[in-house]
């Protein structure tokens, strides 16, 4: 018998729903509050902003399974079902009892797991009669989604894009050109929100707060015109479920069930998008699988935060949301793993965080860095610096197997390639990059200023 | 019945043998030629420079069928079999009743198909008992995937990178040297091929044939020591035929038998790998097949060269083989797809299109590219430029059909995907891209110069 390296689901086994966590909740969320009259946010609160498919979706507390449409599936089929892999390179390097396995969402065309909620919020848009839709990117990677995802359903974007990124990223520029879209540097003097910036100070290199402010500006005053998300919100962790869902199917192929779920955390999808599937086998038939979510070191909400109501965005244009933060003015170093880089966690995770239902661990720049290197010599993909995260803490539970001499099932989503950030490696394998420590001080300083609305 | 998008085969069937179609040529290539002594090569005569298995197989015209040794198969697994996929996209934006499938073998880990003859090259190299290798690379695809190679047969990799491109491609650099090779700049001061030419001329930006030189002196004077190239030769079209021995299964699963074949034009290594496993029920069974290469205009060695002895390489360093040429000296424009650049193309495809076994067709860089960016827009993936200009042939061929109001089922390889050469696309977009004109005159001067051996 050979010995099976990747487990591949025939295409029509693509899930034809996703999976709604909060159904089944032990501890449902608690709600979005409209900053001004901190009244729960409805469904109808968010129609001006979003699609009303996709605003439906953020609030539905009944439906665990919600129908994936046909046009979404048939566009999904570009590059899923996505393998599931057996990382036999990896444990024989790190010499370890524990099998390791890795859900491959780099074989995306645009390089990550973003394409599976583009895809649902373009056709939502689409099919709402939308005929425009903005958003904003940091790093790039949910930019160059959401390009090739509205130029699959026929949308004209309008991309605001950090400025420092723009400028030191243009190969992420070029591919949503390339796809498209419309790719603005932000701040810029499109907007209201951009404007006054430049004016005060024309050398801002921007934010992903200030170019969260100009995409909703320029949505909220465009006809037929809708503003859409990455990661955070419930709808975004919905669409990402297919992960998991395939996962689950797949390591059944492999004869195992997970012992810990790894996903690296930033605003959520992702970890979301591997762990709900599995995590509802914990709530309804007793399985006792470990969820741990992987964040830097720099950006440690879950370890090192608050559960608070806080904005989404710095300038506190957004709904408060109950989440765990560092606080809306938090600003995170400079570290390459840039879709990382958000001060707070969406409201799902972060009441199962609350509950005890997951955990969290934190990884310094270095040792992201270092699995990141490790993976790419003994699996032969180059993650991306976010992924790097999930790999490292998979490496530290595999040692920990070894340690103890005990086999342990361990998964991990690999959510993307890295080789539109090969910066990144070059610096850390010439000596350059650094980790960055925060104090009790640093910490505090933001969540400090946070009401006390919880 | 949902519509099928990917044809998908399962691990087990990725192929235990390589198709050498030598064996099955009616008409042998004519053999290579020691350039002093002028008498035909022998398999001991390449000992000194290739690994014993890989100099086998090169002379090789008898076995059709030469086994997969067991630890290339389970590396290859890491990324295939790869997916064949019907571009739905492509096909409704071209409205067409061709049918249009794709052989995608981006989705490899360093992005290309180099990395089947990588893996097949690091390996005899390491069963050899050789633990150094060297090869040099001109854009960097073959380079990052010799990387990955050597790394996963534990082999000490030196790479000689074309200087212009070591300083325009910098990720591929680092790819380079994240999966652990030496990367050098060439013309370099560590060869005395090197050393002389920059002493000639200290700005000096390189090419393939001095790249080619250090790398050969290297391995001819470091102990234990062999030499890998990355297309042109026998052994490496024999490593790709991997790509249409899945593509020849995967069509039978689509149902269909492909009218045309069609693959981009460097060497010879991604075509010979789509072509030669359907050729050859054209030679034994009857099949009509075309087999279309698809060269840049600005380096037309089929199209408007010559059939002659010339040397491999631009020093005359190398064996006189029998090929299509324009001249060992000729220099082709600095045109994106950087891997089609070469001046001759192998001793098996050159008889075959002697032979009027196959045609060949030259597309604009314009062209290619107009080409990329529709089928990025339409199939997701944005393709290497090498890659766009097979998409370029495959589109005429697919408008024809539609003219004709024929169906024609057109298969073409997508060898690599374009993420690491945006600045390509980016000037593309940007309109500052031309093409290359050649003239008569351009096109004889340096094949007049060829000694006249056949």
């Amino acid at each position: 018998m050979e010995k099976k390296k990747k487990f591949i689901l025939p295409e029509n086994e693509l899930p034809t729903k996703w999976y709604n966590i909060v159904a089944d909740m032990p501890n449902k969320p608690m709600p979005m509050l409209h900053p001004g009259t901190r009244e729960p946010i409805k469904a109808e609160d968010l129609y001006p902003l979003f699609a009303k498919g996709l605003a439906d979706q953020e609030v539905n507390q009944t439906d665990a399974w919600i129908e994936i449409p046909e046009e979404v599936r048939e566009k999904l089929k570009i590059y899923r079902p996505t393998p599931l892999v057996r990382a036999y390179g990896l444990e024989k390097a790190l010499d370890t009892p524990a099998h390791i396995y890795f859900k491959n969402e780099s074989v995306s065309p645009v390089g990550s797991h973003k394409l599976n909620s583009a895809l649902a919020q373009a056709y939502f848009c689409k099919e709402a009669g939308v005929t425009n839709v903005t958003t904003e990117t940091g790093a790039g990677q949910w930019g160059t989604a959401m390009a090739f995802a509205s130029k699959a359903f026929g949308l004209e974007l309008a991309v605001y894009m950090v400025k420092i990124s723009y400028e030191q990223k243009p190969y992420r520029r070029s591919l949503m050109q390339t796809w498209g879209a419309q790719v603005v540097a932000s701040p810029s003097m499109s907007t209201k929100a951009g404007r006054k910036i430049i004016t005060e100070n024309p050398n801002y290199q921007g934010s992903l707060g200030t170019a969260i402010s100009e995409a909703i500006e320029l949505a909220m005053s465009t006809p037929n015109c809708k503003y859409t998300l990455g990661s955070v919100l419930n709808h975004v962790s919905l669409h990402q479920t297919v992960i998991g869902l395939e996962a689950e199917k797949q390591m059944e192929m492999a004869g195992e069930y997970p012992d810990v779920v790894i996903g690296c955390f930033g605003g959520g999808s992702n970890f979301s998008g591997i762990s709900f599937p599995f995590m509802r086998h914990n709530i309804k038939d007793g399985k006792k699988t470990r969820f741990v979510s992987a964040e830097p070191a720099s950006c440690p909400k879950l370890t090192r935060g608050v559960f608070q109501y806080d904005f989404g965005d710095e300038a506190g244009y957004t709904p408060l949301i109950p989440m765990y933060t560092l606080g809306h003015n938090f600003a995170p170093a400079h570290i390459h793993a840039g879709g990382l880089r958000y001060h707070g966690a969406g409201t799902i995770v972060s009441q199962l965080m609350k509950d005890g239902m997951m955990e969290a661990t934190d990884i310094n720049q270095l040792d992201s860095f270092k699995a990141g290197v490790l993976f790419a010599q003994t699996e032969g993909i180059v993650p991306a610096p976010e992924s790097a995260h999930a790999i490292a803490a998979a490496i530290n539970e595999a040692l920990i197997a070894k340690e103890e001499g005990t086999k342990r099932t361990i998964l991990f989503n690999l959510s993307g390639h890295g080789l539109v950030d090969m910066t990144a490696y070059d610096q850390y394998l010439s000596g350059d990059l650094g980790n960055y420590s925060l104090t009790e001080e640093d910490i505090a300083k933001n969540i400090e200023k946070l009401e006390k609305i919880i």
